[in-house]
């Protein structure tokens, strides 16, 4: 069964960004680099909602290249970009079944609204977050209400030269 | 100028309670014990919202014994605990005058109301979290939304046995 991974960079408040999608505060040094790098070695598909996906193409990026990107909306019509499906299916059962193909490791990226539904599907394996040190005050949030309790595995914990805490936790299903 | 401290047990989530108050998913364990023990040496002043005290009462507390206990509301009356003084002003204008007085630090406690006031008022000079490990999914927020961002500074990072993260941030002001 792939491992699907929610990863974020957040603030200690757990915004992923401004409210206007701005993410100017967000560190990016060789550590982060480094740590990116080994992970994105482990996986091989990238899902994102709609709103994250508008975000990325705002700054100008159409899709993570090296895995295929997966963008879950029922509006949006095929990309230009080859490397990304748009699927207009409910995002649970669609990672359900993409959990049990061959392949490897699937990332769930940006919002807390589709890591909600997926939380709530009990889909996620494992939550890595970057703790940028800022309190936004105001933003998009990381976590949305969910209608249950998910623990967690602390699996690792690193701190990094800028101050940013990178924590990475395993669901336990 | 005494150091003002908001000091919390949190979820990943940032809850620091659920939505009924009640903190059965909070960890007490010996490492805990020390970090607070050590904390306690250094304060000898609690402040709190309305909301906490009314909490802590609840749960049996009527005040946190060895400090001076205040409690910012406009409607409750003087409490019977001599230890809790009820301050019926403006939060941010009694914790200013408060930091001008001689003695040792002070702790914000509990809820994210009296502390986001006193953030925007540039009055709080370190953070402590305690994260435990688990997504509440719903509760009592840590944070509110602020009408800045806040600068911080990680002093110390600490992995407990038990999986919380304990973090400590000096704000810059």
């Amino acid at each position: 069964m792939r491992k699907v991974t929610f990863g974020v960079a957040n603030s200690l408040d757990n915004f992923i960004a401004r409210a206007d999608d701005a993410v100017d505060w967000l560190a990016w040094t060789d550590e982060i680099a480094a740590i990116s790098a080994e992970f994105w070695k482990t996986i091989d598909t990238v899902v994102m909602g709609r709103k994250t996906y508008e975000v990325a193409l705002k700054h100008g990026t159409s899709s993570y290249p090296g895995a295929k990107n997966y963008v879950f909306s029922f509006t949006l019509k095929a990309a230009p970009d080859p490397n990304v499906e748009i699927v207009s299916e409910e995002a649970a059962a669609f990672i359900r079944e993409l959990k049990t193909r061959e392949g490897k490791g699937i990332c769930v990226m940006g919002g807390g609204e589709l890591a909600k539904a997926l939380f709530e599907a009990d889909l996620i394996d494992e939550v890595g977050l970057n703790i940028h040190p800022v309190l936004l005050g105001a933003g998009i949030p990381l976590f949305f209400a969910m209608s249950r309790q998910i623990d967690l595995e602390l699996l690792e914990c690193k701190v990094l030269k800028n101050g940013c805490v990178y924590v990475l936790y395993r669901v336990k299903h």
